[in-house]
Formats: C-alpha cells, sequence, structure tokens
C-alpha cells in the first residue's frame, strides 16, 4: 500500500489529512514508533514521543530523509483505522455449519452464519446473517444472536441469552449463569433461589475472555449498547450496564447495579449492590464504591470509593501524619516546660 | 396456578399461610414488585418496598381492587418457593447418553445419567443416578460424582476429583487443577512440587461459572457440605471450607486455609495462607484477612481485616483526620503567641 | 521403595544424604508429617513440626522406635523430589491423535505427540514432540507449541501464539485474546483497536487455570521462561514478565507493564500500566502498584503500594491515630486552662 493511499483511506473519516514529503515508497505494515523501520508507518499523538522520530527509518516520518508525514486532526483514531487497514480477518472456523456441529431442533440460522467443530447450538436459537459461532461453543436453548456476531470458542451462552448485532465474546466467558441467590434457612443451610431472568447484551458490545456475566433472577441482566467489558469482570444478576460503559479487567459488580452511559471502571474494582452510578462516572482501579453517586461525571477512589478531590486530599493527609506526629511531640514540649495551669 | 392452590403449596413448607382477599384468579407469572401485573404473584418482606402497592396490578396486592394477599411468616422464602413452583427445568442436554459423548472404560453410569453432546468421561469414573454432564464437560480419570448432580457445559473436573450428592457446577469452573506450589532453587529458578492429593466437594453444594478450586499437594481441598461457591473464586490448595459458608465472587482463598460453618465471605475478599476462621466469622467484601480470628461470629473488615468494631473506629478516626490537623494547628497558633518558657 | 532406594535416588540431587537409623523397611508412598503412618515418607524443614515427630508412625521417624531420618541440606526440596518419585504421571488423553480430533491442513506433529478427544488444532501449527493437547483444547490458526508440553483440557490458543518447551497451561486458560484497546469517539463510542500481535511464552513456564493472558496490540506480550502463573491471574496487552517470576492467583497485570526476572507478585495484586518494576521486586498481596521501581530487590506493599518500610511505618502510625486523638484532646483541655495570650 502507497502513502497516497492510506492519506485516500483516511480522507474517508477525517476532513483534512495533509501529506508532508513526498508521499512515495510503499508500506508494508503497521509498527510501534519505537520499532518502525522502513516500509512501516507509525504514529505520533503525544509529544513525548517526538524523540522516536530520529531513530525511526520508517515510511511516515522525516521527509528529510525520504519519509513522509501524514497530519490529521487525530492521529491515534487515524492510525487506528491504519491498523484496521492492515489486519488481517482472523479466521476462527471454516465458513459454513462443520459437519461436527451439533444444531438443535427449531434452530434457525441465518445466511452465511459460520458455525465452527463441536460447536452446540440449541433448541429453537436464532443466530443473525454473518455471524460466526466458534469451535467449542455452547449456545444452549432459545439463545438469540443478532447479526455479524463473533463467539469465540469455549464461550457457553445459557438457555435464553439475548444478544445483539455485531457483538463479541472472546473466549471462555459464561453468559447467563445462575445469578448468586440463596435464601437462608434457620438451620444454617440455604434454599436456592431459582434464576429465572435471562441476559441481554446489546449491539456492538464485546465482553473479554473468561468474563462471567449471571441472568437475572427475575427480567433480565443487562448490558447496554457499545459496552466494553474486559478479561475476567464478574457482573452478577439484575445490573444495568449503561451504553459505551467501559468495564477493565477483574472488576466485580455485585448484584442489581445500574450503572448510566459512558462510565469507565478500573481494574480490580468493586461494587457494592443495589447501588447507582450516574452517566459518565470513572472509578479508579482497585476502588470499592459502596454506595450510589448520582452527579453525572464524578471520579471516584479509594477504599470506601469518594470523589477523587476529597480522596486525594484524604491521601495527603495520611501522608502528612509523620509531620502531625512530630507536631503534636513538640507542642507536648513545650507545654511540660510551662507551669501547670500557668 | 390459582392463588388457591398456591397457598396449599406453600403450606407445606409453613405452619400458617393466612389468605387476605378473595383468592380467586389465575396467576401466571412471578413478577418483581415494581413490575408485577395482572396475573403475576409477588412478595413484600420488607415495609420500604410497601409503596409498590398502589402501583402494582398483581394477582397478589390490594384486595380492594381484587388483588389478594397471602401472609406468611417469611414472605421471602416462601417467594423463593414460589418461583421454585414455577420455574421450569433447564434441559442442558437430551436425556440419555449422547451419541458423541466419550465414556472411558470401566466408567459407572448410575439410572437415568444425562451425558451431553461431546462430553468426555474418563477411565473408572462412577456417576451417581440422575446426574447431569452437560455438553463438553470433561471429567478425567477416577472422578466421582454422586446422585442428581449438574455439571454445566465447559466444567473440567481433574482425576481424582469426588462430588457429593446434588452438586451444581456452573459453566467453565476447573476443579482439581494442580496446587501453585514450586520450590525455588538457588539459580532462581523453580521445581514444580508434585500436586498428588484431589478436591472433595460435599452434598448440595454449588460453585458458580469459572471458578477455581485446586486439588492438595496431599490429601484433600475439601469443600463442606452445602457450601456456596460464586463466579471467579480462586480456592487454592489443601484449604477446607466448612458447611454451609457463603464465598462471593472473585474472593480468594490461599493454601491451606481453614475456614468454619456457615462463613460469609465477601467479594473479592483475599486470604492470606495457612490462616484459620471460626464458625459464622464474616468478612466484608474486599478486606484482606492476614491473619486467624478463631472467635466465632467474628465480622472482619478492612486491610489488614480486624473485627468491624475497630475497624469502624479506625474509619471514623481516619475521616476526622481533617479536624485533627485543623486543632493542631490552632493549638499551635495559640502556643506561638505565648512568651516561651511562660 | 525401600528407604535405601529413597537415600540412592536423592543422591542424584544432593552431595550429601546421611542415613539415620537402619534404613529398614518399605516405604509406600509421601505423606504430611501431621498424618504419616507406618510405611510412609514425610518431611521437616521447619523446628516447628518437631513436636510432630512423636506422634508420627511413618518410615522416616524416630529410629529408636525403627524410623529411620535421612538428613540433607534442603530436607524441603529434598521431597519435593521424593514426592516427584512417588507421583504417577497423570493420563490426560490416551496416546496419540484421538480420532475425533480435529488436525487442520498443514499442521506438523511432532513425534509421540498426543492429541485428546475433540481438541481443534489449527492449520499450519506446529506441535513439537512428546507435547499433549488435552481433550478440548482449541489450539487455532499458526500457533507454535514447542516439545513437552501440556495443554489441559478446555485451553484456548488464539492464533499465532508461541509456547516455548515443556510449558505446562492448565484448564481454561485463554492464551491471546484480544487485547483491551479501544479508541474513544466524540460520540461516547468507541473503535476497536485490531489487537494484530501475539503472545510468546517461555520454556518451563506454568500457567495457572482460567487465566487470560491477551496478544499485544503489535509485537508481543511476553511470558519469560520459568514463569509462573496461578489461577485467574490477568495479564494484558504487550506486558513483559521477566524470567522465574511468579504471579499469585488473581493478579492483574495492566497493558505495557515491564516486569524485571524472579519477581514475586502476592494474590490479587493490580498494576497500573505502562510501569516497570526491577528484578526480584515483590508484591504483597492485594497491593496496588501505581508507578515504577527501579531499585532491584524492592517489597512493596499497600495501595498504593510503597517499599515495605515506609509503608509497615505508616501502617503503624495508622494504628497510633486514637492515641494521637487523646493527646491531642489532653494538650487542648490544658490549653484552655490557661489564660488567653497568657
Amino acid at each position: 500500500m502507497t502513502i497516497h493511499e492510506i492519506q485516500a483511506y483516511l480522507k474517508e473519516f477525517f476532513d483534512s489529512v495533509e501529506l508532508v514529503g513526498s508521499g512515495e515508497g510503499e508500506i508494508s505494515a503497521p509498527a510501534k514508533i519505537e520499532s518502525a523501520g522502513a516500509g512501516e508507518v507509525s504514529f505520533i499523538a503525544n509529544e513525548k514521543y517526538l524523540r522516536f522520530l530520529d531513530q525511526t527509518r520508517g515510511g511516515v516520518a522525516d521527509f528529510a530523509e525520504g519519509r513522509s508525514f501524514l497530519k490529521v486532526a487525530d492521529p491515534y483514531t487515524a492510525f487506528v483505522f491504519v491498523l484496521k487497514k492492515f489486519s488481517l480477518p482472523r479466521t476462527i472456523a471454516a465458513p459454513g455449519i462443520a459437519p461436527t456441529a451439533v444444531i438443535g431442533e427449531g434452530a434457525v440460522m441465518g445466511e452465511g452464519v459460520t458455525v465452527g467443530q463441536y460447536a452446540v447450538v440449541g433448541d429453537r436459537c436464532r443466530i443473525g446473517a454473518g455471524s460466526i459461532i466458534g469451535p467449542h461453543a455452547v449456545i444452549m436453548h432459545d439463545v438469540e444472536i443478532g447479526e455479524g456476531c463473533t463467539i469465540f470458542p469455549h464461550v457457553v451462552c445459557y438457555d435464553g441469552t439475548r444478544i445483539g448485532r455485531r457483538v463479541v465474546i472472546h473466549a471462555g466467558s459464561v453468559i447467563g449463569a445462575d445469578g448468586f441467590g440463596f435464601a437462608p434457612q434457620a438451620d444454617g443451610s440455604y434454599v436456592k433461589i431459582p434464576q429465572m431472568g435471562i441476559v441481554e447484551i446489546g449491539d456492538d458490545a464485546e465482553i473479554g475472555a473468561n468474563a462471567t456475566i449471571d441472568r437475572a433472577t427475575m427480567g433480565s441482566t443487562v448490558i447496554g449498547k457499545g459496552v466494553k467489558v474486559d478479561n475476567l469482570v464478574q457482573v452478577a444478576h439484575n445490573c444495568r450496564i449503561g451504553e459505551h460503559t467501559v468495564i477493565a479487567a477483574q472488576a466485580g459488580i455485585s448484584g442489581s447495579v445500574i450503572m448510566g452511559r459512558q462510565c469507565m471502571i478500573g481494574g480490580q474494582a468493586g461494587f457494592a449492590g443495589h447501588l447507582e452510578l450516574a452517566d459518565r462516572t470513572s472509578v479508579a482501579a482497585q476502588a470499592g464504591v459502596s454506595k450510589s453517586f448520582l452527579e453525572p461525571g464524578t471520579a471516584l477512589r479509594g477504599y470506601p470509593a469518594q470523589p477523587m478531590r476529597d480522596q486525594l486530599r484524604h491521601e495527603a493527609m495520611l501522608r502528612h501524619l509523620g509531620s502531625m506526629k512530630d507536631r503534636l511531640d513538640e507542642l507536648e514540649q513545650r507545654l511540660l516546660k510551662q507551669p501547670h495551669g500557668a
């Protein structure tokens, strides 16, 4: 691909893509700025990476040495599109329904659906056109999967799960297992509360590997449109996660949490049950959120989590504990030198 | 189902089930009180939900409007039994041994065992009557599974695992993988310590999705009767978890921890190795337990975890750090105004 | 096996293995010192376990009662070798390629490779001599696995993964899923950043159950030689983990972290992205590491993590908060008794 071709391609997404340099030369691959070589394209979105330019021999760099630049308003996103252009489609399974796949009674498969080796699709499932069910995925009965989805190997969707369009679920994730609900009995044992609800996942959501999203007790656990869930995340029964919210790895959301749109949840953060977060709430990694925060755009941090400004002041105070103790020692010293009662 | 039938059914479990209202009308489904409509049954166990009564059009509500109530000592548990009554049995696999299931040599299958598509059951395994092994489950050699168990798809039980009766294991959980034991060598490398023990799971236990319970180095890792383990929980080698203990999602129990009966462990809580907790210990979410607590019924919280009263006092003190600093400033001000040495 | 035979065997690893006692009698199994009986061998590496000697009826104990001892410089490692001697090789799958295994086009299988029932090996994969691919493992296209590896059931290796020799990966782990990378857009949605890199795992590494190691955006996520990764650990895209580093269960390593050799990472510890840890750094369980630590051998603890000495001093100070408040009260009392302005 030539630099001119990349320029033309980026003009699909950006109003202005200015070429500086000759634009000649063939580009064979994208690369990190630290390691880009001849025939490779990289990007700089942050001044601190400018220092790598001198050592870069790549195609889109110092034009004095025959390198060229493309100037765009958002180089980071532009590079994402360049990556997309160069990325080869991953082959998860050969096209069509593998001969070893088991398709249940009454299942309806859209046009061009791929089902990999040994995948099991239950009775009455509906799989949308162009979707890919990876080898060894188990789709239990009455599951609906929209168009253009990618279900990686070893995913399990329990019965009744409803998945939108263009959803990606990585290997090993379990969607729709029973919520953790048990009624304590007088003798110390528990009676299981039937988990009769389902999980609904909106369009364009992506779920990482080995994550778990539990079905509702009644009704639905809802993962909104465009939500991104990282590896090993737990979403408990009856949660509702707002559109375009992002949840980093190993975060744990207890039951019936209602989370707004465009929230950003850090890794290993935890949430008590039955609380509510407003839109655009951000939660720092490892924070423990113990109550609702209803002001949109609040940044939370710490355990128990509080707004960033309060928490940073608190952490600063903690760092000054030593000097507080010193000042207390000093005050006592001075007072002891004074006659009692003055 | 009529309200009279529900009343009769609940009398199997409760001494007194009083009907208020006509008891007429057909009930088709249970529902949450917030959303219950005509022909639906819900419950109120907490006064704060009484406000939903007015907006409820369900079957068991304001009898002035043709709705009926059933009064029981424990409405929450009563509703759990109602849910059970309405819940349809989930079909994990067609009855019998699927033609694609692989059954090892010398395996003994009890009456009415179901083994799903592509499940693999190892040599010399014993599967109790009425148990269901889901599609794609892998049961390695010499595993014993009692009567009436439900093993969901993609569960892996390593060799030698012993599982009691009526145990439920959700999708993706791994029972009996090697404990994390390596002997450090002088050159910085490690020699693997063979993990020769097994995992034993007691009757009526339930294990969530994608949890991991490691086999013992020697002897057994023991999950007691009636223990409930949530998704993504780690139980390390040689742990012993007492009967009816409940462990919430993503908690991590290090090696050789001995936990009493009826403990309640919060989500993401962590435990150092080789410690012991008395019966009925409760541990708050995200707490870090670093030592043994041998007094039954202790509530723990914080990092390092300490008894709730101490920890809450500590947290209150932390919240007052700011005012302590202010008081210190004030004292210094006053002393500076005084002549030295009085 | 006789005690003399164990002595001879241990001499392969230790310069001196001294026998105290007759050395007679047959040893049938290793056991924990607390429970060792006749015909069993145990070990003592720590004085506090000497008390168990009296109650032990095992083969290698008080020779006055016909028991014998073997004295070695490192009894712990010696016992590990004894365990190895007694451990039976686990049978994960019958030797050879199972008839139901699916082997892709152009895949190259080394001598003596075992592939279990229903395993799927992709096109152009190379599996080294003597390696075992467990039942239901899914090895996607273009994966290289070295000699002598053990891949347990339900492992998924995404396309392009490169695994060294003698690597063990436990059930349910997902190697090479997409890194969690999304470019935020002006409308609040995200564009997925193609994850074009791979995962490389060095010789003799061991990965626990249900762990996730993500592929790099570009280049490789690298797990060094001899690294041991416990269950449910998350290693994000572009991380580089140094040789012989040990990572305990549920730890989470954010993207682009560079970790030195022989580090020890506690359970549930978390790491912010793009930081660097020197060789032999140790990190306490549940710690939150928010910045780089470049001094080799540093022990870290707390949130945010700081060197152990600082953190322990800080924690001691926190414990004295109560007495600081008391002293402050006392000082105020005394000052209030004084005439203002002296």
